[in-house]
């Protein structure tokens, strides 16, 4: 039996990507439509007095293209409250006027491919805490992705041995922290909560640096022979200061 | 002509996935949403009845994400039984306000590649009746997903050997019970019955438990190179009396 | 150039699968209910007539789980009255309440792998014309998929010399006929008309009957090197006595 | 670099399948239904002058199955006839009723696998022409689907050099030969144009023929190794005095 | 570690594909369809001044069959700026009678296998930047697909040394050069952005050279053995003397 991979385990993820519905949208009053707003708004207050006692974390970005037109990310200590949300937003006058184009089910997750090990209980350890618990950034973009390990004929990932993954994950890694401080990554684990193993969550204040990491990373063994990669999506930030202009219609 | 597992088979059973339209349903007056509340829970109580008769079993989950904002789940003696109870739900007034998104036809089963042979009648054997016609646990959490065992080249499920697959099935079942006490486990043949030919239904009280488990199991060789697997459906339990906040809108 | 099997072609097959519309019914008198199902059972009258007479066959099957609601299976000698009884159907008022999900356009078939050469004319041939032009048994249950030959790599069913198919389909046609009063099976070609190479439809008594058969012969060579499988299928037998009960809402 | 086929060709081709919304078109008169259809049938009329002036040609064909209801298949010079052709029918009464289900674009196409190379210019040779610019046959039914010559590992025809995939053409030829008088073919290109690499209809006034010829050529190494299938439409002549018929509704 | 090719990257780009509600579009007065009409070419007004002034650039082409009516093809130095367009096509009236079919976010590319290395800053050669920041041609025809590069057990483009992979490409590059003249290609990349590796959009005023350019590729390595294509659009200038013509209902 081939030896797992052990994995640290932080908050759960929804990724919750919505098309808004402009027709509709635009058939109501304005005043309707600023209540609409404002309804939102304090939803996103909720988020952000969570935010801020560190129990929790959201990120709110605009998708290019027709995939979707915002995204939501929210990070929770449990699935209960990702659900409740979700179910919250839905039964806001906004969430009438949007069609839902996509989600993904999550938990934050460290792999110990990376990390030494050590005798102290990482979850103690407030570097790994930080990355398990993370407040997300207000990065300028970002870019969504699920992916699998394939599993191939000759190239099966979950076949190779544990030294043989270790090492291409050491030489994968070395890729991502080229990238540091130019793209922050957040890898969150989906094996048996959705339909891809892993959602791969970028940031980035230059679109471009996606793009030149991702293709990088695609002639890494790992990704070249190991990788199966899900829909991508791209966007813009969305602050709260921005929002009455998005969703403003004549 | 290689020679095939045989099967002991249980109660026939339903997933059923329906996601709500919350803009329909708040369209109607909050009575009339009680009165629907109220059927459903009337059709529960029939469920209740059943199962405490031991005629049945069944499960109610709110789903994580867009696939779905509930799942049912039903086991009956009879395909018929199973037929009448779905469209028993399509007829009431709740279902108007549900959109079907998934649904899995299954029947329980347990494989001779565990069982030990003997002469004794399994289907008398009350360990054994138990699995085969469970009461499904009120469990924190569900995990739903439909798999296949592959055809594909070099790597042919279906062309091993009896003896090669008893082995390989020996060596995955050892770590599904190392997970016994965290995730029960319910599998569900469903060759000739719907897409794939098996359903898995997990419960936990530890919803990280279902990553861990399907994860481990994934470097497993017959989860590695012989599991094709579906999508993936997460939830938390469901009970009665939350019915009516899962279902209050403003 | 490799030999293709010879076929003999009966009745063409049309398997129409339709989803209800249970709130848009609902929506309507019970008036025009009444009116819509006695129209709809005018409709299988003929058919019934069409039957007598050996001219024609037909089923009605419920189906289980949210693919459809109901099957129409229909038989007759020409493309032409295929096409005339779909548009029949879809003008009725019945229709307007029913949701098209799959439909399945093929020919009764029987090939030459089974049966032997001989120098009479099958076609005049009483056992093959029954099978060719059968009337469809009233069983309780139901199983519909289509499948492919795989052409894939090492395991192309195309390339192989006529002898080992026919070796083949030879011991596949074992499995088949061990289920000789259990499972009724109607082979339909499909090969130019839909998009998969046959459908195949299973009649039995015993629901357990399918799975026990289709994953035997998932075992058989044929199946686990060459067999390439659509959605599946299962339904209860719809008799016209129970077609009131079944479209009953209050 | 590998020797491309040299292809001529003629006139461009839309394929064009519709479903009929029943439903609404039931809602309105039959006053607003024959000036529905006597708009369609201007429209025919039309098409019908350009074909006798050898500008072009049309065929229409029920569609037998829930994938379409009709098809109009058009033959242009230029792809901007095409399209408008495509919006003029898009902007009838009529075509409120339908509902587009899938389309094919593609041009006439003869490649010189078959043709001998000669000194003369073959778009001035009569015969060829007359294959190129093709007036559609009255024949009672139809058969289209696209296809890809297949790329997978071993079986990769863009990689086999010209003498052999020369060689196994003629051998391919050699059986759509021998169906001739039985069924008219006709190939058009789509590499640029749609999804797949070529469109193939087919007519013949047998439908089984269609069966016959694309199983037979299923076991040639053309097809068995090298060819990708999508989508099988059948259908039955629909000519213009059955119009009414067909779109008779109560 | 694999050596990833160089790029350089200009505009970023969104292909929006529309299919038209002609049955919505014809309900409303043609007072309001001109309206709807005059406020978008106001839109592409300011498209104009901003390609006029050199940043930006835009197309707009129908598009032949049901994948979509028209296209608008949109070139901009930020994501932010895209996003924006979107949006405020999303808002305008006639957008409402639209409906999103596909969409694809990606950047004008110029890759390093092309391009000898020098010491000059390539984004200061004019000749570069002419064809980072496009003005798009107003060529009678368009085509679009979208690809990625093949990593398939034998078939892996990544896994190719790059001396490899630059010399695929060079020959791959003959056959593009060889239609200068006929046929506009630019490539934009989109991994990262979206769910292709790569856009390719071919200007010509010959349609017929799209697909014997594409054809004539296909028997080169680079594509015969690497090239995964996704869907193809092809379609007709529209421009914008065309639009009342190409939106006039009755």
């Amino acid at each position: 039996m081939n030896e797992a991979a052990k994995t640290l385990d932080g908050w759960y993820c929804l990724h919750d990507f919505r098309a808004i519905d402009w027709t509709t949208w635009k058939m109501i009053s304005s005043d309707e439509r600023e209540a609409a707003i404002h309804e939102f708004l304090s939803l996103v207050d909720k988020w952000n007095t969570t935010q801020a006692a560190e129990q929790g974390s959201h990120a709110l970005y605009t998708i290019v293209g027709q995939k979707a037109d915002f995204m939501m990310m929210l990070l929770r200590p449990t699935m209960e409250e990702l659900n409740e949300l979700e179910n919250e937003f839905n039964k806001t006058k906004l969430a009438e006027y949007t069609i839902p184009t996509f989600s993904y089910v999550s938990v934050v997750e460290l792999s110990n491919y990376m990390a030494g090990d050590s005798n102290e209980d990482p979850y103690q350890n407030p570097h790994v805490r930080s990355r398990l618990y993370p407040t997300l950034p207000q990065a300028k973009y970002v870019c969504f992705y699920p992916m699998d390990k394939r599993r191939q004929g000759e190239d099966n990932w979950y076949m190779l041995p544990m030294d043989q993954r270790r090492e291409l994950m050491r030489s994968h890694g070395l890729i991502g922290r080229s990238y540091a401080g130019k793209v922050k990554q957040i890898i969150t684990g989906s094996v048996g909560f959705d339909d891809y193993e892993w959602g791969v969550t970028l940031f980035a204040d230059d679109v471009l640096q996606f793009k030149k990491l991702v293709y990088e990373m695609r002639f890494d063994e790992v990704s070249a022979r190991y990788g199966e990669f899900g829909a991508f999506y791209v966007g813009n930030l969305l602050p709260e200061s921005g929002l009455s202009k998005f969703l403003h219609v004549n």
